[in-house]
């Protein structure tokens, strides 16, 4: 309730696609309890009464595959190479795939040769810088204690075609994508391009959003380490502010489209007033307006600690729009543009002030996982290796409903998550601020 | 899938008692769309297959009354006092759940005055220690950047009648109980008491288990810190273990009949060879005892990280039981225990080694909540004040397939969430360790 | 030798002025062998090869009065108000020093009223705003570990007749003023003001600069704090580097006119390839100059990471000066400057390049004070008190040679302890760098 | 004057050895001005008034060659090799001392091969497990972010004459030793050993003491750590304290014959009520005594928090004396002792009360080094390769009055530095505490 859901007609097909029947025994060491088939399904809601709102009478729920070991599988994983590659900005847990991935690989399934590719889908076009790098055992020692990603990333397309030559140039078998919306629109691609030329190549997706964003599963890796960390930049804000006199302490965090983080750090840290994201427009001016609002705040209580999701406002800031390498509009700076609006505001107004703009993105963005997103991609990684053994593809390993499941990438494409303005995280927010 | 779920016959009634009508227009500034009613509910089994084992054919699957703001209530809240009262040991987010509670019935629905009962149920007793505190926003300001319990706690049973004259006394009509199974046969003892003297008291209960197995929750407040700060520990453990010859770290983590967070600490730190639950039994020795193990195991790496949940090995633990305040039988000391085999076994064998036992269960247990848990206690608080004015009572708030929910007090009393070894989490640990 | 020292010559007037003479016996319940008389000096130069080449032949070493408990003191304990002020930019430890004056004055010697003027020396004005805090155990409890300053601060002078109205209307016999040396060259005016008017107020700084640049006192409070936050700044600059090809990660840090937290955390960090302080100016082109070893950095190691003092480079960078409300000239922004000068200088010469820069500065200052720091506040605070209480007045308090020692407040006005570029910890640092 | 302070008479000899003259230049790249040469010389007494007292009339104070790189070299760095070892218990920094004397050895001296000898001197004995580690700057890259030691250690003497055939072995030129006084003592007989076989092999000692105890040292690496870490475990027994009635925490911390860490991290906290260390012998009984003290404590404020040096109190504990390996008597727990002296007085009075007992001995001595640390071994280690490389031997770099030294390695045998109870430290502790 705390996002929008997909509707059931979004979600009309769930199917996985699969390279082949699974014929070959799995070489994991599990209890036959353990293993999984594809008649574990789980529903899209838990609520009923959604349900039945929702889903058309006598028709079935959506229903998502349920992730996990399977005791047969498509690929005989001592024949096979795998591939991993990491692409976007950085996010924390990064390293905790990839270390997972290579040692289910290695360890658990007995895969021999895991590729690294460098740089982000760069490192999988010819026009690649360097090669790529033989992931081990030893090479991975520790890396879960480290943030950024080994394999280095990037933003940008590449020719897909040649992506796919590179795969077969180094017989991969299983490529494991780990971004978001617009690596997972790549990921889609490929496999179209491997289906078309026939070629027995899995690509499993592992979402990495640091916003939370990627429709069809509850949460993504690295976001809890965000909240925990934003909390800290929004307690900052909150003794600059109340040391000065009239104090305002604003707080940037992630978020171009959804505004998760901002919300849940400004909920967790409690001493928030004004929580701005791009799923909720606001005024500057007017009656109204935040500049009046806080106006009032600070006669009330001399200190205000406004948090600003980086997509919040941007429909209020004039200016023409660029582009960053993957072709995403570049957000302008609300927090100086809010600095701006108010400085001009209260200066007019002869209301003394003392303003602090805090940003932390790349601090955040660059933080090991914490407890949490550790575990979380662990379970996802070993989920991903699972389904790639299975001969899955053109899916991402998704979490509903408190299960690991599998999800066509085409459904995270083109689509992303946002708060439910009427939903419980935005209404109780809306009860804890000002 | 990580826990033993409790049956459909073990559910099936799930009705949540309420002390009479809603009539009362809600004080809350809220849009329509947020306020809930009885007939949302939350099914038990998201997994489809799972309904379909346990559910008889044509039964409906057990489900939860949705928690959230009703928009019409029970109580007058300018009419009525409140108290709270938090119970057992110490564990991170006390303070958040008693700020939010007290705000939210403060500000948020207008309550005059919420009674802060001293160090738990005694606090209740006519032989309490001093009055209760009369909490305001004042009091609990910055509350929840604080471990402990501003109430403060204890252990023990207090008789039920005199309790609930100590309610009639200060004019209680919601009582939030913040603590464990044990304190949640209180709540429903003085429940019924209350039902006898037919009286309008509300009591709510709040889970507060930071071993995470209270039943019907898919987890608790607290949990997701201790996982932070247990991993921590294991980390100790590991660079004092690699850097002697032979070297054994030990981490006893809580965990008195459950194993969660010493296996999930023990995911999340990924350096631990051995991990050791209630849930699982062990051999000490023979061939495929724990000290044949951990020989093999030096013999390769020369050095072993081993994680403990204090209930894990109880029976091969000579010695007679004692029991605590609350009658809980208090655990035997596994750490020493597994230290004093090891040495015996060792110092016979004329293996050389260096032993660290790490015991880190009191600065855990102490700390403040991190953003997830200050999150989870607010959302959780609020609700239980939402319930309380909704006349709701001898019930707890649960939080089941991403929902927090409404679950009869007596269904957590004498049972406890476990760790399911052929589910996910323990499946993939036993992947990951050795 | 990583400071530049005062010379023989600048401190050749060590003499504290004093109110009059000791004859109350102190309150303190010390052994007599813990007070400590004027007779105990603390030497300038401890190297015995520096005093030989800086003290004239037959001349005294410079030598400052000890600080501690003096058994007589000047002012009856009882009979005083005493009074705190807080001036300029937040630093780590101003919490922990109000709150050991406090204690020390009520509790150790007795003193009834503590009057905290609120934000800076504005409220000291008859302009201020509000009535100033009166200061109490109550209110001081668990302020150790909480950022920013109870009081509040700000920028800027008063007039300082109408201070000392203030201070004589409040009937403050000793003020103790918390700030740099624009903070004491008030404290300075102050006491001369004072001693005009023939009052018996003292007036005791306490040196706060983040920056650490108070000279005759090798160290002060929040700089070990600001180093050790510094690092991980530098650590997140790190992981983003080596995290894209030829990734660059630039950090500023404080350091107006000395560069000390940006040396120090960048050798603390080790993982710095170019550090910059305003001591040590560089140029940006030519053969030797910063984007020509940046390029041959990045084609030796495809990453770097640079440190910044806020201060540095300033000569390179033009436009017109601005002022803040001390009258300090604003810094422009040496973090913008350089990544405008890469990004221009490496587009012509089409190097790909990902540049991240990280101003964590307001995040570092509004921190609780790390342990170190706190104890050096405790003592801090502790001594300040005894000189106060001895009639001691316009002084400081240093430490020196490892003692707390008394300064005169008129030595660090108008001087800053800079980098000493022949120094240990520069040297270390281009023997580390690069 | 925290510390009780070495005699005048004590350190009449403070004449460093050396091996010979120094005859080739230096191949570090630093300006002239920055070598140092025997004469620049740090006196012993910065106060004057305490040199007045100890020196006899007429005689020189005692003073320490100042450390620092000499502009001469006794040995060609490109023919030689070197070796590393560490000794006793963790301390937050070893890994940070390793890498530095690696990485000045290699890259700024230009030393060939550098040892790491595994396991303390057991490493150096014939009887050793495994070859030495050949120390690379890829094997030490990212240490100073880890605690614990890459090259193991252990406690207990060895043969002499079996460690130097070792060196003579591995043709070692200069043996770094890491550790505290029993492991100088070992350095002091290796280097005797070496003179009589008159070999051109200089041994250098790096202070590694947690307890700070180390003689003419003003303070080591990872006490700092120490102090940051001991803090936190005192707050979370002041949480665990104040959430009961008649609460007690007690915390015991390092130091088994100097209480620095417990005073010093008591200090810091500011909750602490009673510090016992061993420099300071109390009564448990009578009307003084501990047990009355704590009685009274409770009665006022219904809570006490206890820290303890696990040195303290050690006369009154009954039962037999045991030794570790290096021959060290084991002190008996003093926190065991307490809760059961306190548990049975109390019991017998009838007083209710609640006590937790915290040990976070390992989880401290496993820390990584905070920034300060770091710091102090980056210089520490620099500073110890320009000693060796001159051809210094027998000696220790200490640090005195603010600059770093030469001390010989026989000054520190057999002697601690305790606490002084009549200095500053301690009787501000007895001003804040009870």
């Amino acid at each position: 309730m705390d996002a929008t859901m997909p509707t059931a007609e979004e979600l009309k097909d769930l199917t996985i696609p699969t390279l082949g029947k699974l014929e070959l025994p799995s070489t994991l060491s599990l209890t036959s309890d353990h293993f999984v088939d594809d008649s574990h399904q789980i529903i899209l809601y838990a609520n009923q009464k959604q349900a039945e709102a929702s889903v058309p009478a006598g028709a079935a729920q959506p229903r998502f595959e349920l992730a996990g070991p399977r005791a047969k599988l498509f690929f005989d994983p001592k024949k096979i190479n795998c591939g991993i590659v990491t692409c976007g900005g950085l996010c924390p847990g990064l390293n905790d795939v990839i270390r997972t991935i290579t040692l289910s690989l290695h360890w658990q399934y007995g895969v021999k040769k895991v590729w690294g590719f460098r740089f982000g889908y760069q490192g999988l076009s010819s026009q690649r810088r360097g090669d790529p790098l033989e992931l081990s055992a030893e090479l991975v020692d520790g890396l879960q204690h480290k943030g950024g990603t080994l394999l280095g990333s990037s933003r940008g397309h590449q020719d897909v075609g040649d992506m796919v030559d590179t795969l077969q140039k180094y017989d991969v078998s299983i490529l494991f994508v780990i971004g978001g919306d617009g690596t997972f629109a790549g990921g889609h691609a490929l496999a179209r391009e491997i289906k078309k030329r026939k070629l027995a190549i899995s690509v499993i997706g592992v979402p990495k959003t640091i916003d939370n964003d990627i429709v069809c599963s509850e949460v993504t890796f690295g976001y809890s380490t965000a909240i925990e960390e934003g909390r800290k930049a929004i307690r900052s804000a909150h003794e600059e502010a109340i040391s000065a006199y009239n104090g305002i302490g604003l707080v940037k965090l992630m978020g171009r489209d959804s505004g998760f983080i901002a919300a849940s750090a400004a909920l967790a840290n409690s001493d928030t007033n004004f929580c701005l994201v791009p799923e909720v427009p606001f005024q500057l001016d007017g009656p109204n307006g935040f500049l009046t609002r806080m106006e009032k705040r600070l006669a009330r209580k001399r200190h205000a600690v406004v948090v600003m999701a980086e997509g919040a406002g941007q429909e209020l800031i004039k200016g023409p729009d660029k582009k960053d390498a993957s072709g995403n509009v570049k957000n302008k700076d609300i927090g100086l543009f809010l600095r701006q609006a108010i400085e001009a505001d209260f200066k007019k107004k002869n209301i003394p002030f003392t303003i602090r703009y805090i940003d932390p993105s790349y601090m955040i963005r660059s933080c090991p996982a914490n407890a949490r997103d550790s575990i979380f991609c662990l379970l996802l990684g070993q989920n991903a290796v699972h389904a790639g053994l299975a001969g899955k593809t053109d899916m991402f390993v998704g979490y509903w409903n408190h299960h690991f499941t599998h999800v066509p990438l085409s459904v995270a494409v083109g689509r992303r998550k946002k708060i439910n303005p009427v939903g419980m995280l935005w209404q109780t927010l809306l009860l804890m601020t000002d």
